[in-house]
């Protein structure tokens, strides 16, 4: 039983197959060729508006990009205290930047509310050169406490981003996972919401290692295509990772992929919050949860051989842990896991 | 017929069998997985020496950081004007090592000499703030003109490098055809030499995005893992990169693609040297001819469908082409190019 | 009545003065002369031990070069929210580090505690290539809310730094108010208690634009002259700044100078808190006053031809102000403001 | 006898005078002063144009942030190889560029020629996001071999400029000796010419450190503010550094003494060349002489305590010697330094 990261697992059948179909035959390289031709054209539908494409292979590599495509190196970045881009990536916003701000801001269940956006901005004074200017608000969607934006949620953050001339940049390592928790449509989540640019995974969700940055319009998309090669991040053999993200797309696999996660992350959050000690930390809404254990039923569950992590260090003798379900994991795992932590 | 480079080619069926293979069951990801260790153990032998392992997605990516690693921000990286790192990389280097030189020095078909290097070195004075300190050398194996540094070549470089205290860096991209061309060990042109570090590429030769940054000694990683999560390119499944890897090594698989490539290339440049108004522009000593053909020739052979590049503009009458052979390149594809380019 | 910087006021007529005496005469450039040498001796000398002095012209280029040298792009710095480095430098410091980040810690009265590093530190997992690596604290003496480090809170916050193998630096735009305030040596406040790099400021205390970067330990220094010369803070006249700080220590000097501002802040501070409304909002321990003033009291002093600013939005019938004195500040002019106030 | 540089002497007395006078009272801090308020007039007036002026406080901080804000990190910059920022700068283009490419370009007597930039210009496909984009064209008027551009060059360069829309760079270190040298206003060598911004140097011609970015389109300015700031280049106590370059231009003091220099440097050229076995280098347009001299007669030079540099290695019994003539420099070194010549 693991379930210390969707990223865990391996890969979608269908995706490996379709790497080979991608293979065959001479292409045009670094993008100019069919298979990204035809992922584009299928992003264009699925969000129901022009989008721009680019298709690259870690999300740490997408968020660098978008944001540093977004914000001046005098530029600073609203974040949640605990996003991905603040915490886990080495600082490579500041990288790719060339040196903006992250400010991080603190929010309950992984979110921040448009009020402590607001907050911080007070602390910035435009055209002022001594500080950092206000370039972008980026959220995580679904965000890193397994928690979702819901619609009316996100529409209150693009009006701050809106009211203060920022761009709005999407986390989107887990979107799928939000898509589906939210029923909402891939439009209403972003650019009719006001999102200008969204990291869009597949990677934790069935891919090898695909992710898409996709702006929804062109003017924000600037020199990102230069920001791209000088990073390192334009494949030759692009095809191969615009075929990841095709058959991710085709015939709503990446749905049914993040239903099935999402589904099982409920019912593990359902029977896990009946285990006498046990307490959920946040609302189950995508494919991790959250809780606080027992540290006797934690080292219980991995002594039965269960793997996932640590959140915090143990407090008060319990432990807040997180468990993450994907596309490949089996109802039978959550039920061992479950069984195991009854003891 | 496709000879625009060995990268407009997908990939070899064994590599992409062993995607599947390496993506059974859970993992730890972000190169803590069996996969990787099997690679770096592989890659250990046949270079009969202890080697740091890290396997990124492009030649760009891992010249980038591999430089980075060597050079400071004010160090200067002597390298050929023609070079991948001088001219086809959008800066790269330069973003990554924020800011130091290239130096970029002429040299006959691609290749830099320890005189040129000499020389220019004479215009930095160590020790004065001033001037970019010397920091590297950087050559090309096989180089951009398809031509191979010999032994005693490299053997002369390096005694440069030493003498100056320069880290040597080898853009490996073609590091098989190299090899082959050659008849030489890993260990030969490498380490025995006194490379510090190279670009190892396979996705030229047949993987579908797979490089390896490998270096020979352990204080010449310094913080590369470092940078190498702060630019993105840290994989989480990265076990789908070093299956790439493991199997284009596996059984000589990498040698027989490149001596497949490279002896097409022999009989084309054979074949083309024949043509009336034909003439090679630089031996051919690895995978690719570089060749001056008369413009209707030239002409004559795009109507036919073949697909090359021009590699500078037409003079006097004549155009120098590249033409690129690959692992995927079949013997009647050359026969045919001869055929069209007779007319 | 200007209380609005220390930054306001011109310089001191002995600083002036000693800038002709420098130009006399040719010079080696660079701060190969014997200016600059004097100044370091003097400042060895003054801190009872071994300096390596580079003087520059601000602070933020003090602040930033030495943050620079000491953290590496993957590293983490941890300061006060409110620290200059944080807010005031337009993002300085993550430029010259090439992407370090800052960990902003909250604090009362503009200094960060010890408990409060060690709780930002245990979110970083030291050799975990995701998170930026702790390599520097940075406090600033005097504070910017006008307070000090007493030299047990310095060496407390030091035992932190040793603890977790982190560098300390001391942002002293305002050193000598800290030092005359705590009646404390140079070596006291700096190397004895652990300080690795100081940002020593003369410019607020009377110089022209001097600053010197002061380091303790010559492996401490590292790359700085490259760093500094890159980032063209080396001037070629560099004696013209050299004979600033040289008349600044001279004689005591700038310990003269910082005593008088002090005792002028203390002086209205204790007057304003006489203010029938008014409230000091904290300790006035250098020559800075922070005052919560009703919002009335603030228009009159205004309309009186007062310039001093706003801390933070009115809020209450009052606003958080601050009024800073100088060098140049004289009695006469702490009592007409505060006549002023009393209406 | 001094000729080491331009940058061994102090300031003029008008200059040092102007400190105290700028010094006088409270003023608003960082540029919002009078002082520099009048700076600006004056340069408009002398310009015939409205111009946008930042001050600092080195060439090299002049040249790297003018570049910075006319190059995108991806851009390429095309400059003579010998110019200051392509070797003397430690790489600072590149650093503040946050990446870009310098172009060094091979000419004359120091001076690039329309022909090579173009050639140059041959080797970078635009929109092809491999190479680094051409972005702007810098050339150093005087330049580091003592010429200047004429009008007809100048223009023959900005054609250049313009046809491929490439930005206007001049290095104006020694700006003044140049438009005496030409006889030109300053209108002429600038942006009539097509020039976007101006390094306007002070520092070598009599100031203390003093340095002026100047702009002539307000769009060209862009993000210069926050990048200077960024970069600690902002003085707080601004007046300074602008009351050395009011002084500096008010009763054309800065013509009289590139005059000066210029002078004595025909002179010296003069007088040298008829010196047995002495030739020059190339024409004496400003205040640098660049001689070739027997070994013998430079041995005795240095015996007679003659101060300046070697420009290259001895060869052929002579050496490429470099003699810089300042505003302070007298007839009568000229003269000496002559005698001992002859010996």
């Amino acid at each position: 039983v693991n379930f210390a990261s969707d990223n865990a697992y391996g890969a979608m059948p269908e995706i490996l197959a379709s790497l080979a179909r991608a293979g065959e035959g001479a292409a045009r390289s670094y993008g100019d060729d069919e298979t990204t031709a035809r992922l584009r054209k299928r992003l264009s539908e699925i969000f129901e508006h022009e989008v721009f494409v680019y298709p690259v292979i870690t999300g740490t590599a997408a968020n660098a990009l978008a944001l540093a495509t977004l914000a001046p190196p005098h530029g600073a970045i609203f974040c949640h205290a605990e996003s991905h881009i603040a915490v886990d990536e080495c600082g490579a916003p500041e990288f790719f930047t060339h040196g903006a701000k992250l400010v991080p801001l603190e929010g309950e269940h992984g979110k921040i509310s448009p009020q402590a956006i607001e907050h911080a901005l007070a602390h910035f004074q435009k055209g002022f050169v001594h500080h950092a200017q206000p370039a972008a608000i980026s959220l995580t969607q679904a965000s890193e406490r397994g928690t979702v934006y819901a619609r009316d949620e996100l529409g209150a953050i693009a009006d701050v981003a809106r009211k203060h001339d920022l761009k709005l940049h999407v986390d989107g390592a887990r979107f799928a996972n939000a898509l589906v928790s939210l029923k909402a449509s891939p439009a209403d989540l972003t650019w009719r919401a006001g999102v200008n640019v969204l990291s869009f995974g597949a990677t934790k969700n069935g891919a090898l290692g695909a992710e898409a940055v996709i702006f929804f319009h062109r003017q924000d998309v600037a020199d990102f295509e230069y920001r791209r090669k000088k990073s390192g991040h334009l494949l030759s053999k692009m095809r191969f990772v615009s075929a990841q993200l095709d058959a991710y797309l085709e015939d709503g696999r990446w749905l049914k992929a993040a239903s099935h996660a999402n589904a099982l992350a409920r019912k593990l959050g359902e029977d896990l919050a009946k285990i006498p000690g046990a307490e959920l930390a946040s609302p189950v809404q995508a494919n991790a949860v959250f809780a606080r254990l027992p540290n006797q039923t934690i080292a219980r569950l991995r002594k039965a051989g269960a793997v996932f992590y640590d959140w915090s260090p143990p407090a008060g003798g319990k432990t807040l842990i997180r468990l993450v379900l994907s596309f490949a994991t089996s109802e039978e795992a959550v039920d061992r896991f479950i069984a195991a932590a009854r003891g």
